[in-house]
């Protein structure tokens, strides 16, 4: 199956088209880089984070959740260092007050006169000066500095100032690890490309702690596991790639950091970030709180602050790459066919059911089936145009089986059973029905190595 | 069982010691009126919510989903009323500068000298102004005026400025639903009781799109269906009841509004709110975004702004109920266990797998367990303490079954099966095991009537 026809374009215009992703406020002509998910796409979303849970906490012993409010004290965005570092260089134009990225005037343009540079018309530029990313906001009735507030740019700093937290009430013990799912806000300068870099976010972030001394198996460790979880969830490998940082793209921080990268019709972009942050994070929040977020292992009678490898995803950013990845177009030229190859646990729609007719008791006995489906995975239902038809509106949703109800499903209790790939048929009975079909829209089995060593 | 013995301490304790929640940024000093979910309480708010979404959109064909972005056009505010309306009266005094909420003088204090109240110093109070409950950040580089964002303090207006988008790629057609989980931001003057009142929430909102005429029976039908949810889930009845606003209670657009309420250790307070919002919110948004919302009925030939039927559920409020309902202490004086009776369907873990000693072989064995029933139900292993012990963490966990693996287990393949409300025990088979527990754990059947008719 070739992939060579997708777009952006084509992308967004099936996202729209078909309910999974519209444009947010879009009435009110839109709100820049923020995006509402349709009917098809919350589920596709809620897919690909259920994947992602399942597979970083509920399958292992070692991992366990968290869900932390998105304001957060502001001490929190001192001791991490965003308050003073997340910020890019900004220059305005004294005259036409347009405000520019310092290190991207060359691609700028004036607002006032765009066949010009800023700097090239009259206007005088001031000094590049920080341009703080974190949406700041007031909390409480007075709106005075002691009571700002800010959206938190990350879900990772969350999960460090709960370490002591766990450690005392789920008595894990280094390696261990805690992940959480939840927006993030960024003041991008320039978002763009769809739901690739946007205002508003949503992070699946695994803070995974170890002794010092065993991060780098660990950090090695969680960039083989991450990447097998873009491909057991169908991404092509030749378009999925890990991408280590060089020395001068490394922050000052991290010991070693690495991208996951899929190559979209954009070029090769992040998915996702693996780093060795040490123990950087822990040491800042002893610094700026005071408290001691040391571990002591009791087996070894040794404290130690611990190590901590992130993987740290884009729940956004997945959903995208795995719509992308899964697009594609076949058939003849005059019968051009859409079709969505998600893997069957993303797909939003597991399993649709058509009457052949919408007479003769096929409607009833297509309502008894998506009784029968409906209790274990998602259905549709369909008894509207041609059967072709309607097979062609579940392929672009990407529902990779349908069930199709005819005059012979009366007399024997089988029904068609159609593959969206192969578009093949097979004829089924419905007292297996159920069992094909959770067999056939299950999720990859776990990944089976916990550990470096085994 | 008696609940008499549950107070908000013991909750707040319990939620503290055990993991469930913990105070924001504590290590910070914690940010007032904001919660983190710990390990077991963000499994037991992702099983409310999921209880809520399979409930309300998987398991009925006429709802569908939709997760809209936090961050909103500014336009959507003014047509739904919230820049002009949602606000609180506040008078400030000009001595101290302290704050108050004009209706609520008689309960404050001055915060220079709090044995008086304020205007009762020397200090003279402004008259009332509104001050608006929402939070106002700026969007883009530039702070001024026209990049004014807010976060959403309902995800309900996100549904209905995407009604034509939902109705053109869905194909439903009234009486259908939207429905959406997310958080959401109020600038409460005074938030408290724990997770009752907080400054961001999460909310599962469904608006439920009907003819105007049918309006009053699907009212009827969401009152019920709602009250219903909670009692399938295993609130007391004895707590749970509705009751109906009164005339000048409100809202001046509806037409009716109903409260679903539990009688909290605090007393009776709102869990839920079901109102018939007549169409002024569609129609609102047809005034001020020039675009037709209204549907038209290809049978009928009749076009028609569709009434809209709005369940509001609080999912932290539903979280703290079924905590607060769940909590329970019995036995003896001199061995006292706590326990919380959580719907199996709701706990966090749903099974705990004991070997009953640290050898002998029974590690390995639980081990095995683990991994069979770990495929389908979230499962905890616990080898440290007496057994005794062990239960007694289960049951304040709400985990309702413990499996205990003990040398039987070795000659027989059989194990002990322990309930967490009766505490009795059981032999079964390991060739039975899944299958009892998958089936002990399971949610309630779905709720059979879909509409008022039937």
């Amino acid at each position: 199956m070739s992939n060579s026809v997708v777009t952006m374009d084509k992308i967004v215009n099936l996202c729209k088209r078909r309910g999974f992703v519209f444009q947010s406020s879009e009435i009110y002509g839109g709100l820049i880089s923020c995006y509402d998910y349709g009917p098809l796409g919350v589920e596709l979303k809620r897919n690909v984070k259920e994947a992602w849970w399942r597979d970083t906490v509920s399958s292992r012993a070692d991992i366990v959740g968290l869900d932390c409010s998105i304001l957060m004290h502001p001490k929190v965005w001192e001791a991490s260092g965003h308050l003073t570092n997340f910020s890019d260089p900004m220059v305005d134009c004294k005259l036409c007050k347009g405000r520019f990225r310092a290190d991207q005037l060359e691609q700028a343009r004036c607002p006032k006169k765009p066949s010009k540079r800023p700097g090239e018309c009259e206007g005088e530029l001031t000094e590049a000066r920080a341009f703080n990313l974190m949406f700041k906001t007031h909390m409480g009735p007075v709106e005075d500095t002691a009571a700002a507030v800010y959206l938190r740019p990350e879900t990772a700093q969350g999960i460090f100032v709960n370490f002591s937290n766990v450690v005392n009430t789920s008595r894990n013990k280094p390696p261990f690890g805690i992940a959480q799912i939840g927006k993030s806000f960024r003041n991008e300068i320039t978002p763009g490309n769809f739901l690739f870099r946007t205002r508003e976010f949503e992070q699946m972030e695994l803070e995974y702690f170890v002794k010092p001394g065993e991060d780098d198996a660990w950090y090695e460790y969680w960039q083989q596991r991450r990447l097998q979880w873009y491909l057991d969830y169908g991404i092509d490998p030749a378009k999925l790639t890990l991408r280590a940082h060089d020395e001068d793209e490394l922050a000052h921080y991290a010991k070693g950091c690495c991208d996951v990268e899929y190559e979209f019709p954009i070029g090769w972009q992040e998915l996702e970030g693996i780093a060795n942050r040490t123990d950087f994070d822990l040491k800042q929040h002893i610094e700026h709180s005071g408290k001691d977020l040391s571990f002591f292992d009791e087996q070894d009678k040794e404290r130690y602050v611990p190590y901590v490898i992130e993987p740290s995803a884009g729940a956004d950013r997945a959903t995208l790459a795995f719509l992308v990845d899964a697009y594609d177009e076949d058939g003849p030229e005059n019968d051009r066919r859409t079709v969505l190859r998600l893997h069957p646990s993303l797909a939003p729609i597991k399993v649709a059911v058509f009457p052949l007719m919408r007479k003769g008791g096929l409607p009833e006995k297509a309502q008894e089936l998506i009784a029968l489906l409906g209790s274990r995975v998602a259905v549709d239902y369909d008894q509207s145009g041609s059967i072709g038809r309607r097979y062609r509106r579940q392929d672009e949703a990407g529902t990779p089986l349908g069930v199709t109800v005819d005059y012979q499903t009366l007399e024997d209790e089988t029904v068609t059973l159609r593959d969206r790939d192969t578009m093949e048929q097979e004829r089924v009975a419905i007292s297996e029905l159920l069992d094909v079909v959770v067999e056939k829209t299950a999720p990859p089995p776990p990944y089976p190595k916990l550990s470096p060593g085994g």
